[in-house]
């Protein structure tokens, strides 16, 4: 069966990349695919969600907790590690369990030094719990074919890998009743974080609880004299806590989980993280019906999506790099909504509302950053953090010709977050008919985002028409340029939205719409009239295409392998000031055909495919964002061929890490949320075809070839659903305990799935 | 008496720069200052004013003439040259008379390879003839301290120093009656131009006429056994004419010339140049009692103006490097109506207005230029070349760290050309009360460019104003800013000019101007509304500032040294993309401050004061037009100390060469027209404290201590003064053939002064 992730053999120039590839997580924490014996040197983190901190001026990044997972052994005086330059690594396989969100190792060393044959083998496993958020659990058995002496040393270890570190001052280590404690709190908000183990073991050792040898490790140190085929087995319950855990003295919360845990037992830790997650998997899995890769590849991105989805919080989002380290700052950007939100709410519209009422609880920040630049309303940061104030800089991509920061307007230009936020929360609104995220701040959310774009448009007297200048586009490598076809059409959008939002709280909470549009200068009637007269660029009469922005057509055209052969500086930005890309054609990712994909009803086949045609050999794809978009518009205008390959790029780019490192000098590596999010995209709206505008679900399958069928559950209005899609027809089963009846369109007939109900409809 | 420039000794080094600090000129060509014997390698050149060419795709540039005062001598087989490695230079004195617009030099050659001492002297002579535009005439003169053999060979040499050339081409030598004559066409419009050269001379020498011994070399080689003490003297006339000069055939008529010159014999054609130039003086000369340095500097500035001053053709204007050479393509500017016009404007009308009709024949190309980027009316060219169109490239800088042409906006954002050019035509029709101005095209100009400013203005829904987006200030180093204050408040007074201008066309001419408003969408009340709603930025009610453009407060505020310090590669470009002065305050030359000159009534002495105060540090001065707006508002704010050294600077550019030579790996190095104007307006305007609104003269004196008084001439509304500003009083003298009175504000007093009346006042 397709949910293992597998690599034979040691290579250590794959350390960083199995590092993202091979983590776990639960929303709460991510904990990067090293090996137990690895430190901050191999890139070793405990990243926690939410929380950020800044050291010396240096750019706010999350936190990386003390590793508790932290274990070297020894045998005979040889050190037993992947790394280690005594033993040999005979073998070695690595493996990702990601039906149950578990990771083994199994590492066979060979000991030197004597006549005979030693080998000692060291199998370990570890989760992150999905039922106890805090805790992580690990099992690290080693058995060896002779008799000798194994030193274990397992623990905590505080030196951990920071890009603009250290986080943790007045690290300290403690015990009490056997469990570790190592804590210490952030730099800028001093924030407790507190990580304890408690460890557990069933053989003869030696123990000794070391905590100075180390600076910043607390560990024990067992002295094992172990017999040739026996296994000796360790359990280590590790729990994590921080001061904004709402749960009291993080130390104390953390030894008290660390020893219940070790009570309850690390099999039914197991057995209850494993059952949670098979829950997950029921709504979430999408099966593929012959095609393996795809199968495996897909899961392996809806696994990434599943260990990074902030389930238990609604202050907490998803940021670019998931929670695989400190990339971007560990900051949320539109990705979350544009290309992981739809996921979530096709199969679990919770997480999709926590991710929401984010935007809803950084409403503040966008209105500082409005008002940092003169505007009104909410300015969505680029780069968001826990406060919503923007993290980005207004330099960030050094020149690598002069060495100098670049001046970039990612921070200032692109406007189009607010109108995504705007474009999200609506989306929650009409897939689930959920009016309490309006009623809790989505509504004044949406309101605040129309009055900022009121205040940043502009009125064009020549040509009676109001537009958006100045912005960047999804297509990054064009910065400042006139009315982004894309920005324009979802300002639009959002001022529609803003508009139905506040009717929603005229008629259900008047308080509420009173108090907002009191004291404003900018009333619904002032947003309508932007709405109305607003310019959105239009097809083309002949050609069909869309021009990205105002000139666009005007610049150099110039094919993207010549634009590549000017290269001088393989990590030369082609963006910013005097970038390559600047003056020509050539486009980051997908930009107009986002716009036609996210607006694909209001545009028909002959201007999709003009367009797709036209700027599909015009991009670079230098965004993990870009591929999946053209997956989804060319199967959306039929030709799964064309998009077979880009959802493949998709889906596999955290298998094969083969993804931009730097842009500029600056390191971008770790996972892909997005891209995880745009291979289900591409899968389940683009092949499968399944669409829902708020009233209808429409399925309209253009799956390869070789897929027979695509699987998957739904939740639609908060009805349950079953779906298997067929190129030759389609069954939808309505959950039985379902409360309404779903209009689907399924090809072209319109059909009603009643609670209980079967409906198959062939193509 | 202060009007000769003069240099002693030669130093190889100086050739370029001494090539325009020497050269001649009268507004139909310019001649640069190199020696007889030089050729294009020393850039030798004879710029004609007003053709372009354009050759195998590079940029158009002027034509430079063959150079018909080519003249080489040997003496006894040795050359006679600076450049000669045979002869030493003993004695070498360059020098220029302002005065009489002559040039002169005067080489003493020590001849080697003999034991007595042998000495030869060669005396040149020349000027462009003030009184025949298409006449060069020159005087060389031999003198030897020993008998020997002189072989002269003078003639027309068609090696022409070009940047972009070669431009003539099918280049062809004749000979008739004479007289030698060089003729080829333009490569890319087929003008014809030619040169005719006659000789004259009263000794005895064997001549041969060679034709064929150097290509594209026309001349004669005059063998003269010459004797010790006397001297050999050759005049020569040379006449240029080209195909747009409408006198038929260019080289018949430069035959005709060149031959009616010789008759009239050089002394003679030198009186009439003469007299011509002290014509000239009269109008123009400003005398600077107690300060010889100002003196001279300043007359040399005159003189590099009067010798490019186009008052001959109204299609003509004067481009930024005057008629040095080809540099910046042969352009015009905005240098010429902020910084020239004034000039003509007080002393030469006529002169003034052909500088405004240029605009107004150009029209046409500025109505493409505004098409092309989809506005109507008239968006002025940045470098306007005869016909209007635009020769400024997007790429007019090079990276000198990656060598790649680097995207500037001076083509697409300098939009202030537009209002220039309205404020330019209205300073005249002010000054001189001509409408014929207004109804030859001068109010269908303005209402253009308003027409363009109309649709490229945004009204700010949210701030209830109209505003002038994404242009480029004066301050190049800031690129594609919003509101910039220069801009603005040029704009909103280019308004009111169209405004003004069509009640007066209404009034004069109403065939016209039905003409003009019908079919067209907009209308003066939406120009009345564009002006009356315009965003000006404003002084701060505390501190006095205006802030450059929206958020130039916000940027790095890094002192000029410490940005210096930053410098990687001196010819590193400061703006553009990335270059450093971008995210700094650092300007490039007044911006706020050419503003408070412009509309200096406008704003108090204190607002002045905190913004000079303010932006003078943070200048870098990269532009020639920067320290004489520096020193005008310094002396208008009563610190003519601080003005003072700005004020020289302006007029020593041209005589010093100190000014900058390269812009990234661009040479830009001629003279600087600009300047000249600007120390004119700094002495008149500034220290004489002179300015006229069109109908009261106001004169308020704020002078550098050791000026006792100033004198010039001015013409106001067609009546001729003198006048005479001391720091203790000053006394104005109409003359006697004035047709009105008009009013004058001297210190706070109001005065008319009739015709022939002279007026004292003290104070």
């Amino acid at each position: 069966m397709n949910w293992r992730i597998r690599e034979q053999g040691f290579d250590k120039d794959r350390i960083a990349a199995n590092g993202n590839k091979f983590m776990i997580g639960n929303g709460y924490m991510g904990y990067r695919g090293t090996m137990e014996e690895f430190t901050r040197e191999e890139l070793t983190a405990t990243t926690l969600a939410g929380l950020y901190d800044r050291v010396d001026g240096k750019w706010r990044e999350p936190v990386n907790a003390p590793n508790g997972l932290f274990t070297v052994a020894e045998y005979e005086g040889t050190p037993l590690g992947v790394l280690s330059s005594d033993a040999e690594v005979l073998e070695h396989e690595q493996e990702l369990d990601i039906r149950q969100a578990v990771h083994r190792r199994v590492t066979v060393f060979g000991i030197p030094g004597r006549a005979e044959e030693r080998r000692v083998t060291v199998n370990a496993e570890r989760f992150a719990s999905a039922e106890r958020l805090n805790l992580l659990a690990a099992k690290i058995s080693i058995t060896s074919s002779a008799d000798g002496e194994l030193v274990i040393r397992t623990g905590i270890d505080g030196e951990v890998w920071d890009i603009n570190g250290p986080h943790l001052e007045g690290l300290a280590g403690r015990q009490a009743e056997g469990s570790l404690l190592l804590s210490g709190t952030t730099q800028e908000l001093k924030v407790p974080v507190a990580v304890a183990e408690a460890a557990s073991y069933e053989f003869d050792a030696e123990a000794v609880i070391e905590d100075t040898a180390t600076p910043g490790l607390m560990a024990r140190e067992l002295r094992v004299p172990c017999r040739a085929g026996e296994t000796y087995t360790i359990y280590k319950y590790v729990a994590v806590f921080t001061g904004l855990d709402g749960a009291g003295d993080p130390g104390e919360a953390a030894l008290r989980l660390s020893r219940e845990a070790a009570v309850l037992g690390y099999e039914a830790l197991l057995r209850e993280h494993a059952a949670k997650w098979e829950e997950k998997w029921s709504r979430a899995d999408v099966v593929i019906e012959g095609d393996e890769e795809a199968q495996l590849a897909l899961r392996y991105s809806l696994y990434q999506l599943l260990i990074i989805a902030p389930e238990h919080s609604e202050k907490l989002s998803i940021p670019a790099r998931g929670l695989s380290g400190q990339v971007y700052k560990g900051a949320v950007f539109w990705d979350t909504e544009m290309f992981m939100l739809p996921f979530f709410l096709y199969s679990q519209p919770e997480a999709a509302r926590n991710l929401m009422m984010y935007r809803v609880h950084t409403l503040d920040g966008a209105r500082r950053k409005a008002a940092e630049y003169g505007y009104e309303g909410a300015f969505y940061a680029w780069e968001s953090q826990e406060s919503g104030d923007d993290a980005c800089t207004l330099f960030n991509v050094n020149d690598v010709f002069t060495g100098r920061p670049m001046r970039t307007y990612f921070r200032d230009k692109q406007v189009h977050i607010s109108a995504d936020v705007a474009y999200g929360i609506w989306q929650y609104y009409s897939f689930t008919g959920d009016g309490s995220l309006l009623l809790n701040g989505g509504a004044e959310t949406v309101w605040e985002c129309a009055r900022f774009f009121y205040t940043y448009a502009y009125f064009n007297p020549g040509k009676q028409r109001y537009e958006i200048l100045d912005v960047t586009g999804p297509d990054e490598y064009h910065e400042r340029v006139n009315n982004n076809a894309f920005t324009n059409a979802l300002v639009k959008r959002s001022l529609y939205v803003a508009l139905e939002a506040m009717d929603f709280l005229r008629t259900n909470d008047p308080q509420q719409y009173e108090a907002l549009v009191k004291g404003s200068a900018i009333q619904p009637e002032h947003i309508r009239d932007l709405h109305d007269r607003l310019y959105v660029p239009q097809p083309d009469a002949e050609t069909k295409l869309i021009e990205q922005f105002d000139r666009y057509f005007a610049l150099e055209d110039v094919p993207l392998p010549e634009l590549k052969s000017r290269v001088l500086n393989k990590n030369e930005y082609w963006g910013g000031g005097n970038g390559l890309a600047t003056t020509t054609q050539i486009l980051k990712q997908a930009d107009v055909v986002l716009m036609l994909h996210l607006f694909q009803n209001q545009y028909d086949r002959e201007t999709k495919k003009a367009n797709w045609e036209f700027y599909e050999p015009r991009t670079e794809h230098g965004s993990s964002l870009s591929s999946c978009i053209y997956a989804l518009v060319a199967a959306d205008i039929g030709s799964s061929e064309w998009a077979y390959p880009y959802f493949l790029r998709t889906a596999t780019i955290d298998l094969t890490g083969d993804s931009k490192q730097y842009v500029g000098d600056l390191y971008i590596g770790g996972t892909h949320p997005a891209a995880n999010g745009g291979a289900w995209m591409a899968a389940v709206l683009g092949f499968a075809g399944i669409s829902f505008d708020g009233k209808t679900a429409s399925i309209k399958p253009s799956m390869p070839q070789k897929w027979q069928a695509v699987e998957l559950s739904l939740i639609l209005r908060g009805q349950s659903f079953k779906v298997r899609v067929m190129p030759t027809g389609v069954a939808v089963e309505a959950g039985a305990g379902n409360g309404e009846t779903v209009a689907f369109k399924i090809g072209t007939r319109d059909i009603q799935v009643a609670p209980g109900e079967t409906a198959r409809v062939d193509l």
